[in-house]
């Protein structure tokens, strides 16, 4: 089966919730994605992690398949990230960010990865982003994430990125921001404009659309949940079920790609059922299955 | 054809948007939803306006094929209501509203109109709309839009009205207010326990979703449009449309509730291309069919 690279952000997380908190569970972008991933396709990891770095993490990834000979382990403390989050889960505000050792991080891709067919460049400075694509033979497709805090303060790096990705995955609120557009329709087509043939606008609990060349939008609602206890993640949950899913079926078609949206939404919906990874992690292949079919059902006229 | 009678304020409108304004356009539940049931079946509308109201517009009904046997005219003047919207047009406040001949508005059905099959009783305070449930026989379909106004200052008789209609219309801001849930899911039940068999959360550009008995939801995104202009009466062209495509095909199964849905929404989005009712009364029957087809290919996957 195709392996799948994944490259990002390897963290502790400290959530606050209106009524409970979690003190350094396990969270980053490479962490979810490549979690989300592994449900689909073998998954290759890059990262960096302090010695704290617990060896239970390091074993739950294994289990799931997931190459660890990418992930640095270095002198000092892993990424920590506190946030707490508004009541009805809409948004959340940073408290604190300490960098620690991933401050000095320059992903280094091991020999073995550098043929990876699927790409996925998570959530990390666009700067990284660019220094992994130098480092790997011309894959068959190259997803990027990113976030506001780059389109803030990595512009240009950002947009020499984009003209090396296959596909942009970002939500709307940072399609608007980048593209400085308002209308979804716009910003995915200016985005495009940048680079990425294919984009993907996130739009969290109202699903997410997919822009593909000039043809109409594909638009899937998300799942309507009984509870969302953690949106934390699923941003590179979809990332990494959707370039997972496309891996997996080695297609880079249209209706790949619509089918790939399915998962990544589906995988995102079992991710923000759980604190942390607990959700994302536990979902049985034959639950992502059922889920998708109920995205079907929920569409279906 | 089955016809459908439509009950709801006939008014002029006063837009402001940041680019431009519109005095004195005409608008009103009734005229957007009678407007947007043309499309499907006859319409009858019950309704009050001023002597000021114009021929043209008594004309532009007529030959939408609406009876307008139930539109009194009145001394005084039309129902006005001015507001302006935000730049993004996602909310609007009220500058001014002048009931004018509204103030004194009982709703009169007509004896030829009493036995109408399918009822939309349009966004009006809930005593009048349970005064339209008390003159007519038995319909076969009684479908109730609502609004935040009601459900603070009705909220008696909007949860009698509730006891007594088929299918409940409202926004989600809405949903969540009257029945005091966040969760979409939760709020729809919440509402179906109120009286609705069958719920209809419409979420603007991101969609509606319709939940009847306890079965799953059906979710629709919106069709991503190039340009909005003006979103006032979308809610009322919507359920109008909705109820005329069941009217016309005179089935209320679940899969019939469905298309409505597609078919509400469709219509909705050529209300917002267009300044009041413009677009609505301008788009053809084939255009309504193409973007339906649009839309199923949208979902398509």
């Amino acid at each position: 089966m195709n392996p799948l690279l994944v490259v990002g952000s390897v963290a502790f997380d400290t959530l606050h919730f209106h009524d409970a908190s979690h003190p350094r569970v396990l969270g980053g972008s490479a962490t979810y994605g490549a979690l989300a991933a592994s449900h689909f396709v073998p998954v290759r990891m890059v990262g960096v992690v302090g010695k704290d770095f617990p060896d239970s993490a390091v074993q739950m990834l294994k289990e799931r398949k997931v190459d660890l000979s990418g992930l640095e382990v270095v002198d000092g403390e892993t990424f920590h990230w506190e946030g707490r989050y508004v009541e009805d889960l809409s948004s959340r505000e940073t408290i604190r960010t300490d960098l620690n050792v991933f401050a000095d991080f320059r992903p280094k891709i091991p020999d073995a990865f550098q043929a990876t067919p699927y790409v996925m460049l998570g959530n990390i400075g666009p700067d990284l982003q660019l220094e992994v694509l130098e480092q790997i033979t011309r894959p068959k497709l190259v997803v990027a994430d990113t976030m506001n805090l780059w389109i803030d303060i990595k512009h240009n790096e950002l947009c020499n990125l984009l003209k090396r990705v296959d596909v942009l995955i970002l939500n709307d609120e940072e399609a608007r921001q980048l593209s400085g557009r308002h209308n979804l329709l716009h910003a995915g087509r200016e985005l495009q404009a940048m680079g990425p043939r294919t984009v993907v606008i996130k739009k969290g609990e109202h699903g997410a659309m997919l822009m593909r060349d000039d043809q109409l939008p594909f638009c899937m609602p998300a799942l309507p949940l009984e509870s969302v206890v953690d949106p934390t993640g699923a941003g590179d949950s979809f990332a990494g079920a959707f370039l997972g899913y496309l891996a997996r079926h080695d297609d880079i078609t249209d209706a790949a790609m619509r089918r790939a949206v399915v998962h990544g939404s589906v995988v995102a919906s079992f991710c923000v059922e759980g604190v942390s990874i607990n959700r994302l992690h536990a979902a049985s292949d034959d639950a992502i299955t059922e889920r998708s079919q109920t995205l079907r059902n929920l569409v279906q006229f």
